[in-house]
């Protein structure tokens, strides 16, 4: 039995598109959301995509989101802007905050916008590539809904806190780091659960806090962070960025995009630096485009085809699937028909 | 047979700093070399303690670090300082940098300063903790000589890289995050190698770049990062704003400390936030505070005690340190025994 289909982007934005339309965007940011969410999937990030169509839509339903509110001004002082997203769509605050971000970094060297009472924006990278486009380096922070304990705890209080770093790579695509410090997906261990197979040490805790490699428990029980302490660590920080530092709801206060009937309250942490300011652009093209040789001019490991540099693959899976179209799982199909019957717009793909 | 000798925190700093007197530092620069080494192990990290005297020493001694060379500045556009530490001792180029980064978030907000041509200068807490004890928060970064391939690579190319995030905690220590981006340490191989046991998958490869769970062969082989791609992808970007961005050496062309003939040429990037930009100081604590609060107040994993945020163990580790002395290995006393013997310091404790 066939577990995916296959559909081109064009179609997917459409309809995407027409949707939020009916769900009341106004052109310009049902455009946006689309774009964010069918990117995701061009990437190859599919767990950012448009798997994420009806949460939006239902958070907009539900009058937790509004697609078409605008942000205010907390505080300016020019290299330093404080926002509050007012619980809008988070593709259109960030979207500006990143652009205000990159407009001041020009203007001062160096600047930081931070959001407060936001909503989930898709991947952080869809943001920081603007700035790497700009000529700037960007440092992106994003908090989320509690997904794991603090390193020796085992209440879910820090959120996946995806960060983002880029920099242009001068003749080459830029280098854009884009992650979140939960260790393995859930979807891994329910994998091994249907199959019997026990997991590696480090993967998760029973439910009581136990270190285990028994998939059943461990499916029932708490996911570990990347890396162990350090991701916790690194997630801890995330949230002092995003939601301490930007006046937003941080740990338990904040909501995850699928609790449909909450509002966000996530925050985020945008610093950007102008390239310009440290040398002449030139220069450091150069620099980075010698960088980026070294490290795919590099042996390769067994079975290793070509070295990537952070970012690089994302821009080989779009060239891929912006032509052979886009490989979606029945599920996300189903979800979508949904959600188009609700709205009267048919999913014909 | 007694494997560690316990000594005293002041008859220790005596000691170094007085090899590095010898050594030609002046007593401003062998003061803080030796409090950078002593406070990394009254932290408890003593893999950046005085484990590390005799690599400075050395350094000094080929010429290849100068303890007294005053960095130049290469540009200055207030909220961006870019320097070159003409090859001057890492402590003094990276306190002075880190100072100068406060103060010029103090005026502006916001401020970065990079360093190249700088040496190793200890852990990056212990510049990071200065900027949250001055009410600033602080995302360092710093490369370092090649640790480890990147992702799909077998040529060890990348730094481990470090980098801290720092944060005033309001009443409590600060939240301080500090971390390298390989994976195990190789101390942890050779123990299993020596006990003929097996590692961990994900730990290693073999020398031509092949999983591997046997310990022999990883020994002789190549240490992955962290988390896999994650921590490659992190040091990746590290090293473009520590060595790209600063005009510093990066991949194989910085030197580790442990390479006593060669110039380090290692840089950083300082970027300091002052929290009174953002709000008013005594709101941000409380939000920290209540922050940690939630933190240290969950419940607790099997056989945990407390549950500690990010740079509150070693204020914990330093209380006990300075009352019942740092235990050392005792190949770390003959080594600084060998070194004292060189300059004619008896080393008495």
């Amino acid at each position: 039995m066939e577990n995916t289909k296959t559909v081109q982007h064009e179609p997917l934005r459409k309809f995407v598109k027409a949707v939020y339309l009916h769900a009341g965007a106004c052109e310009e940011n049902a455009e946006l959301i689309t774009d964010t969410l069918v990117q995701s999937d061009l990437w190859g990030h599919q767990s950012h995509g448009v798997l994420r169509m009806s949460w939006y839509y239902r958070r907009i339903k539900n009058k937790v989101m509004f697609p078409n509110e605008k942000y205010s001004v907390v505080r300016d002082s020019g290299s330093i802007v404080c926002l509050d997203g007012n619980a809008g769509m988070g593709q259109a605050i960030t979207k500006a905050a990143m652009q205000e971000a990159i407009a001041r970094a020009k203007k001062y060297g160096v600047a930081v916008v931070t959001v407060r009472n936001s909503n989930h924006f898709g991947t952080v990278m869809y943001y920081t590539r603007m700035a790497a486009a700009a000529g700037c380096v960007a440092f992106m922070t994003s908090n989320g809904g509690p997904a794991m304990p603090p390193w020796g705890g085992i209440k879910k209080m820090v959120g996946t806190n995806p960060w983002s770093i880029a920099a242009p790579g001068g003749k080459y695509p830029p280098l854009v780091l884009d992650i979140a410090n939960t260790g393995v997906a859930r979807g891994k261990i329910a994998v091994a659960k249907q199959r019997g197979e026990a997991i590696p040490e480090g993967w998760a805790l029973t439910i009581d806090g136990k270190p285990t490699t028994n998939a059943e428990e461990a499916f029932k029980g708490i996911i570990l962070p990347m890396a162990q302490h350090k991701g916790s660590g690194i997630g801890i920080m995330v949230d002092v960025l995003s939601g301490v530092l930007s006046g937003s709801g941080f740990l338990t206060g904040v909501n995850s995009p699928f609790m449909y009937d909450k509002k966000s309250n996530c925050g985020h942490c945008i610093t950007i630096m102008n390239v310009e300011a440290f040398m002449p652009f030139e220069e450091y093209s150069q620099r980075a485009e010698q960088f980026i040789g070294e490290i795919k001019d590099g042996p390769k490991a067994y079975g290793v085809d070509e070295i990537f540099y952070p970012g690089e693959i994302e821009i080989h899976r779009d060239k891929i699937n912006r032509k052979e179209g886009i490989s979606l799982p029945i599920e996300v199909i189903k979800d979508m028909e949904d959600v188009g019957k609700e709205c009267g717009i048919p999913f014909n793909m």
